[in-house]
């Protein structure tokens, strides 16, 4: 079991896949992002970390809002192309059928089984990057996505992105219940 | 295609499980986290997002050091185990076989297909957690897990958390090429 180390380098793990949306300019644009995570459970907010160069900041800066949404496995196609087309070239406000929540300049899509609009709470500056983060005011999905009243991420069919290899992945299945099968190793451990 | 509004909550989605290693009081501790990103390219960092009262926070602030890495599936149970069981009440320091790289205070987790140690650079607070922001300065696997030199997330296979529902999910099969799939649906706008 030798290690190696292969140095200061961005890692290879699964990256759940969401499409941030904002107005920009008037429009409304999207963009693939998988550098994000939820950062606070009361109140729920979730940060985004984006190169600062993309068209999307301004939009958030300026309105102070964005959404982000989870697509399904059957969007990979045009989630990958909201990744490779920058706003700046490309309109995007149109391949997505699009709906508004509480607010009114967070666009959300219609086609993914999980929208959230966000209310821009904080910006944080790290090398290259701006992280925002976003309290989540409301959360969007259809009756077909949940199970006993709950989303279910099986329903769902969310994708993952790895990066060094550039691959997106499907999920797999069930493997146990968390905050549960630990117990077993603490049994073991007695 | 009705939507429904679950409000202000927290999302369902698969976020990578990893496990961060601290030194508090002078021994190794170690805590599943689910709630991480990468949030700069260059140079290489990831942040993580604690709630304030975990014992592991205290050890980051000490020595402004930590580590991160991601179990294979066949870790579940003792991955789940660092999740429920705090250090306050239990001594984590010899369940893995730890060692070190350059930094003296970030155990790395030899069971582990892959180990970041990252010095801190940034607190962040928001709500009830801490965001703190590592600087990835080694990151370690085995040849094994390589394909053509470059960590192969197939080989590694970490798992993923949904939370909502607290289940565990496998890795899937690869779907597509990312920033490569997307050119279809940009041919088709033309």
């Amino acid at each position: 079991m030798d290690k190696i180390n292969l140095g200061s380098t961005i890692p290879a793990y699964p990256m759940p896949v969401s499409i941030v949306g904002t107005i920009v300019n008037g429009k409304a644009n999207f963009m693939a992002v998988a550098w994000f995570t939820m950062v606070s459970y009361k109140p729920p907010r979730i940060a985004i970390a984006l190169g600062k160069g993309h068209f999307t900041n301004p939009g958030i800066k300026e309105n102070k809002t964005f959404s982000i949404s989870l697509p399904s496995e059957d969007m990979v196609e045009i989630t990958d192309f909201c990744g490779i087309v920058t706003g700046k070239k490309t309109d995007k406000s149109e391949i997505f059928d699009v709906f508004y929540g509480e607010l009114e300049t967070a666009p959300l899509i219609k086609e993914c089984p999980l929208s959230m609009e966000c209310k821009l709470v904080d910006t944080v500056v790290s090398g290259l990057n701006e992280i925002f983060i976003g309290e989540i005011v409301g959360t969007y999905t259809e009756e077909r996505f949940l199970t006993d009243g709950k989303l279910d991420v099986g329903k769902m069919k969310p994708f993952l992105l790895s990066q060094p290899d550039t691959a997106y992945w499907g999920l797999g299945e069930p493997i146990a219940k968390a905050w549960s099968i630990g117990k077993k190793f603490k049994e073991r451990l007695k």
